[in-house]
């Protein structure tokens, strides 16, 4: 965040990680201290922090939370404290495989033979600088790419929040939008709301503002009026995970809205770290998708009042499937990758 | 409606039009008076009324308000007071054609001949009583045919509010769900919000409620997650006009939808009167959308607090175009309509 600190931090008098608070932007610019590992998994639990990159790199915080914390005094009971910690932290949030990859991390770590406990807090906690500093020099390599995708003057439409706020700094899809827009091209991003979390109008419309990009909020509905009348050149989102077939999991909408753009022969970019990607899924129906509380819908206002009926329910799906016919390319820091998507991944893995 | 009175009510002893205030429904029931065509273009401007059926009538309530309230003393004086009336009318709201349609017969009533200003009052207000029965004759009508093709155990995934709301009673799309229901069949709506104006949430969930149809609210970028994973029968909504080739103009989301349904093979029905149809325009991309004040989209807000940025802009067009591609049917007062939509639209308008 060119603002006024980094969506994580660590701070290392304190031996605390601090966040961002998301939930409050952009009402309210907030910073959570986390001191311990429950309130790790209950700011990613609760969306004090989200994207998945960034869920990754908390998590594995966490971790090294969870060992600065313990009271334990030999190695092999800090590892047994550690893989409970771990099997916790996972659970958190089933869709996004980047808390897997991070926590598998970290288990590999936590499995190498150290002298004393000291040495394996140590190691820890230096795991997580490591995967801080690699997610943005990840974003910043992803973004080059991405921004060689986009023309000066395009409108591009964008989903939910891949910002700096879902990173641990720069962005994913948003890093390629920002990275454009630093070379001098010209974009204007209209900037779906995604409900229900409105990760969209809060906090992508509130970073926008703070790189002087111009942009328009719309309805989430409204995305296929704009593609249809031809005012959208690209359409841009991140993932939460990707299939071996390259079928993408990202925020919900995201499936409506490739649909709107392929009907349009609008090109449609998916746009994420390699961390996303996860090769023992053959395709995108056998990610687990995470049903969230129903308040999250219900709870909207308008001009103060509840705008849904007391005693009215509602199903909340935080995330769905977009099949890999629907997508141009997939952007990663390894490259661009093209259809067809299944061996062109492993390659790109590879390489 | 089966509450408390219709969407639209004369009141004979005032000399008024009574209507439901759907602005501030869920929260709040409260009538609003509308004394003058002033008041009533305002309620159509500001969406106390809405609803292309409801719009129609309340239109020509409006023209029955412009002759009573008039204090000139000869027909034809009265007659060119009310033309002007109705090119104020006419301009409220673009893109529904029934508001058109309803002008229409009113200003042939106006060049009827009179032999006194009383006379024409006294037609105008008859012919409003007449449009508000017809509309309620014909929604029962269609809503018969509408419930034709709902099955015992169908979850249909609903747009907009197209209930007793959006009429002077019963609904076109949400009638023909009620309809099933009242037939003893076993219906489950999925109501999706339909931002921004919320009318899915806000009174689509409160009719539910008052007709004890079971329901569950969802965000409008979820339907393609439900209708992906197997568990939508049907998608039923409105239409605000119809071109001669079958496209449907109906409130924003509705193209998305559609999209959305046809890509899992889900029979898409658009259910309205024949009112709604324009045979003058070839195709939809000739039907004008009304774009509406941004602040619909920005004003949303999330525990009492704005969800958008200061100073952010949106786009907020009200309507998009449907392809007929997407459409199974389209089910009018004088049946079910299916493809070739130009040819079976034109023998069913002659029917």
């Amino acid at each position: 965040m060119q603002i006024v600190m980094r969506t994580l931090e660590w701070d290392a008098k304190n031996h605390t990680l601090r966040m961002i608070d998301q939930r409050l932007l952009p009402g309210r610019f907030e910073i959570v201290n986390c001191e311990s590992l429950s309130d790790v998994i209950g700011a990613i639990r609760n969306m004090t922090v989200r994207g998945a990159p960034a869920i990754g790199v908390a998590a594995a915080y966490g971790m090294a939370l969870a060992a600065c914390r313990s009271r334990v005094t030999d190695v092999a009971s800090l590892c047994t404290e550690l893989h409970s910690a771990a099997d916790l932290l996972q659970a958190a949030r089933p869709t996004a495989v980047n808390l897997i990859w991070a926590i598998q991390r970290c288990r590999q770590a936590i499995d190498q033979p150290a002298v004393s406990v000291s040495e394996l807090r140590n190691r820890l906690l230096e795991l997580a600088h490591t995967m801080a500093e690699e997610d943005i020099q990840t974003n910043l390599q992803l973004a080059r790419y991405g921004a060689s995708l986009i023309e000066d003057g395009d409108t591009i439409l964008h989903h939910c929040n891949t910002g700096a706020l879902a990173t641990v700094d720069w962005g994913t899809a948003l890093g390629a939008i920002r990275m454009a827009h630093e070379q001098g091209k010209r974009v204007h991003v209209l900037v779906d709301e995604t409900r229900p979390r409105l990760q969209g109008a809060r906090l992508t419309a509130w970073e926008l503002q703070q790189y002087g990009i111009p942009f328009e909020i719309i309805s989430d509905g409204a995305a296929g009026y704009f593609l249809r009348t031809g005012q959208v050149q690209k359409v841009f989102f991140g993932a939460d995970r990707v299939a071996a077939n390259g079928d993408v999991a990202n925020k919900i909408g995201t499936y409506m809205l490739a649909l709107a753009a392929h009907a349009s022969d609008v090109p449609v970019y998916s746009v994420f770290p390699t961390s996303s990607i996860d090769l023992n899924l053959d395709n995108g129906d056998l990610i687990p998708i995470e049903e969230r509380d129903e308040e999250e819908v219900l709870g909207i206002q308008v001009q103060g009042q509840p705008a849904t009926p007391a005693g009215a329910r509602a199903r909340n799906p935080a995330f769905d499937v977009t099949p890999h016919a629907l997508i141009t390319a997939l952007v990663t820091e390894k490259g661009i990758i093209y259809p067809p998507f299944r061996q062109n991944l492993i390659r790109a893995l590879r390489g």
